[in-house]
């Protein structure tokens, strides 16, 4: 490889910018490139079918040597989520806090990555050199524990990227956002702040984990009946503020749902979690006890289908049936998108008869997102030369830089980038100096990029209209067997035979069409076999099926 | 036949309980039906390529002769949007005031209604009688002009109907909902109320429609650049407004958007909607215009793919392209489930440089619908001895007979009530008596009813997976053509081209184990070719599409 000129800090996001999604964030100086998370995203409706969406890795994959390790802000699935992915490409060390670690031997394990990875714990204020880079962790508060900041230094240039973070002077671990450290830092001089977007529209600050667990014991107070709690499994500070106030209530506490099962075990193991002995109970042992002495914990605070509390709320949850008087508290805001399923949820349990809490009507959730009050702390104590905002959609990149020049910070040292932009920094300027290889990668069961535009759009076209084939055997160009008309959503066939027939009728006259035209080239008579039938087609039903002439030759 | 011994009044909702969306409610006494609006809804996720839903309309088929006309509240499409799918079953006569009945007729006209359909145009304070009912129209504010209550009477009982309804002493109009009125017919005797639900879970009021004018008035002060509003076409109140103040700010008004230019047409013709002479122009010469004398009104509020702001926001609009600076409003709040849509055009919007001021941000739309103070003051006035909410999903019903409880009403005076459930009422007594027909009918292209589960299950599937095909020729027996196999969906073949071959290997040793067995039952050989591929295509990619083995003989 050609001999490094520049020595000035290059910055590539691959994931995170103009979205909440997928955050992936590449820093290269000379030889050395350290990478900071790696999660993925959620398929949107238009990608019908896929499981998960990926950062486009092309880039690192084409400078894998180069590559002296991941390091992990958090244990959510939009900064861990591809590691396990990355990881099949190349082998590279993994830096996170102790939680977060565990989160993602989880996933190593379920990929069978956990005996050649190679991963380190690291703790807040812990300062780790990566080849030509230097990078520390600074705690921050959000909601997962175990969050951090991290200050990356080279020769060039110090950055800072917040993470996702919000200020909460009140703890659920008492581990209070390390303001002194990032004061400090800002003193000693910081070129560029890179900082979470996601509530910039919001006015205010974020209210602290504890409020909810103050309204936990309110709403507890009195109840007689069941109480099924729905969150994010991920939120540990909030699960522990659901025991707590179980405990309080002499309840004990069932958990459920795949992913609540799971990660509570993790952070049970590693001290993140603490249930006195004796609360726990399994929840197939639920019937055991009166519905006063029980609260469950339960995933589904999103409405997602196979949920527990979505199973709950349609009568399909195995170990126990909601009943009339049962409270339900919904524990969460609907993300965008959610928000119908979620309600429909929330209307299946009010059929029920619970008595069901959800955020339109009390404070039983808050974001683990800092909102412009505690973005502007930030911003201050900092003191960037620059600012490029992360983790948002387009307008929130937007409004956090405008909320960086209202605090004085001039408009040419802002910058607004996409996935792939090359970001060139240096003491004195920070710009934009080109594109890498940026986009998504869609997975589909085992399959990795093998889904692309083209069996989207297919997959479109048959959701909407369905099928339409017609096969047809030839022999020396005379038709021999067929045609045969099959559809699949497309009409329900039974209830129009007719319109079958008909068809069949349009397809042997096109048949003989091109036996009297002499056209013996197969595109051209399925093309004509095709437009015939979508012109028949639309014309009786005003829909456009996908149209496949099959022909057969003996 | 049989002579009604009942004399008793039947209501039975055959929408918009549960739901917000194609109200309907039958209205039935001895021998006479009326029918109290008759709208469709839209199409949720799982309903794959439908455009719009019908009521179940079966019960009014099996009693058309007893119907004795279409009462009908205000212009909405989930209020009259499937009156031409009825009238195709039968010629009723249809009630309703000047714009809505202007609105119904441009339906009517593109179903080619017109001609035989019988129409009466109703004022506020009218009486009419239908059969053994006399009905009484009273002014209500909503986002929509010339939205009236009904009261329903007969020998039996009185019910008042609010339709949709807010509290509104400023509006546009200056037709204020006409509350004496209600608070004398609340004191000749109310048996039944029967109210809108779709704010009960919002304290407060819901603010006049004059203060979004105020605020436009505001936001177009001192702008130099192109002005766009994206609203509802049918928020006659909220153009008129933007229609002021563009004239107050020395603009002209430019109108996009194929339902915006209908609305727009209708109601000024009808003199609903009032707009200067030479404040009209039209969206093609727009670039004879300097941005500051342009005010465009939009389409595409909700995101609509198609809508004129939505192209615009791609950069897709025909007449003009929104440049840095353009000053875009929406006048609108994203419905549930829209909320991506929405914000994917703002972005879109933001990213062209544009300012964007939204609900967010900014009190540029407020609602047509009564929250909880002005709901207290109508079950108030109108003093009824029963209740049944209307208009709302399962929660609000609930939360809305709560609310009547809370003003004393007995709650066995109340009633929360499904699509198809008989309610029998009198001076006495409010119950559920049984259950009529009910349900939803699916509209697709000109396919009224022709798509079910089946035709939708099969859309899901192959929207998730795919088709694969398998086709072979057989002739006694022996494969002498294929076999043939053909993915749409499923994956991208060329990249795939040693999954097919190894496929086509899977379906001949399928074959020829068949042949080995002896199997000639054609259902058989398809079954062992479904299974055979069905386990190969899993083990290898993780999917199931959905397959399709086709066998031909010659």
């Amino acid at each position: 490889m050609a001999k490094q000129k520049n020595s000035k800090l290059k910055i590539i996001p691959l994931g995170g910018m103009g979205e909440i999604g997928k955050n992936l964030t590449v820093f290269e100086y000379k030889r050395d490139i350290i990478i900071v998370d790696c999660g993925i995203t959620f398929p949107d409706e238009t990608m019908y079918g896929i499981d998960i969406v990926l950062p486009d890795m092309t880039y690192l994959i084409n400078n894998k040597d180069r590559i002296r390790g991941v390091v992990v802000t958090h244990g959510h699935e939009d900064h861990i989520g591809a590691i396990p992915y990355l990881l099949k490409e190349m082998n590279v060390p993994i830096y996170a806090t102790k939680l977060t670690m565990g989160l993602i031997e989880n996933k190593l394990t379920e990929h069978g990555l956990m005996r050649d990875s190679v991963r380190k714990v690291v703790r807040p204020k812990d300062r780790i050199d990566l080849g030509g880079f230097n990078v520390e962790f600074i705690r921050v508060n959000h909601s997962i524990a175990d969050a951090v900041a991290v200050c990356v230094r080279c020769d060039a240039a110090t950055v800072l990227h917040t993470g996702d973070f919000k200020i909460d002077y009140t703890p659920i671990d008492e581990e209070v956002i390390d303001l002194p450290r990032f004061a400090e830092i800002g003193k000693e001089g910081v070129d560029l702040l890179m900082a979470d977007s996601t509530n910039v529209e919001l006015p205010g600050v974020t209210l602290s984990e504890k409020s909810v667990g103050k309204r936990f014991m309110e709403l507890f107070d009195g109840v007689e009946t069941r109480i099924v709690v729905a969150t994010f499994a991920s939120n540990i500070h909030r699960v522990q503020q659901i025991v707590d106030a179980a405990v309080a209530h002499g309840r004990k506490v069932a958990v459920s749902g795949r992913s609540m099962i799971n990660v509570s075990k993790t952070a049970t193991e590693l001290g993140y979690l603490d249930i006195p002995d004796g609360t726990l109970i399994d929840i197939r042992d639920i019937n055991k006890y009166e519905p006063h002495e029980i609260v469950v914990v339960a995933t589904g605070s999103q409405g997602e289908t196979m949920a527990a509390l979505s199973r709950m709320a349609v009568g399909e949850f195995r170990q126990f049936s909601i009943t009339a008087g049962d409270l339900v508290i919904f524990s969460a805001s609907p993300i965008p998108g959610n928000e119908k399923m979620v309600y429909q949820v929330i209307n299946n349990l009010f059929k029920l008869g619970a008595e069901v809490v959800y955020e339109k009507l009390a404070e039983v959730h808050v974001s683990g997102h800092a909102r412009v009050e505690e973005l502007k702390l930030i911003h201050t104590l900092v003191n960037a030369k620059h600012f490029i905002p992360v983790h948002g959609e387009y307008r929130m990149l937007k409004h956090h830089v405008d909320l960086a020049q209202s605090l004085g910070m001039p408009e040419e040292n802002t910058l607004v980038v996409n996935n792939g932009t090359i970001v060139e920094l240096d003491k004195n300027s920070c710009r934009d100096i080109g594109k890498a290889p940026s986009g998504i990668v869609l997975v589909d069961g085992s399959g990795i990029g093998d889904v692309g535009n083209i069996v989207l759009r297919d997959r479109k076209h048959l959701s909407e209209d369905g099928i339409f084939m017609v096969v047809v055997t030839l022999s020396k160009g005379k038709t021999v067997a067929g045609p045969d008309v099959i559809s699949r959503g497309f009409v329900y066939v039974r209830e129009s035979e007719e319109l079958i027939n008909e068809a069949r009728n349009v397809v042997k006259a096109a048949l003989i069409k091109c036996e009297e035209k002499k056209i013996t080239d197969w595109n051209k008579i399925k093309s004509e076999l095709r437009d015939a039938l979508d012109r028949f087609l639309y014309e009786k039903t005003k829909r456009r099926p996908m149209i496949l002439p099959i022909l057969m030759e003996v």
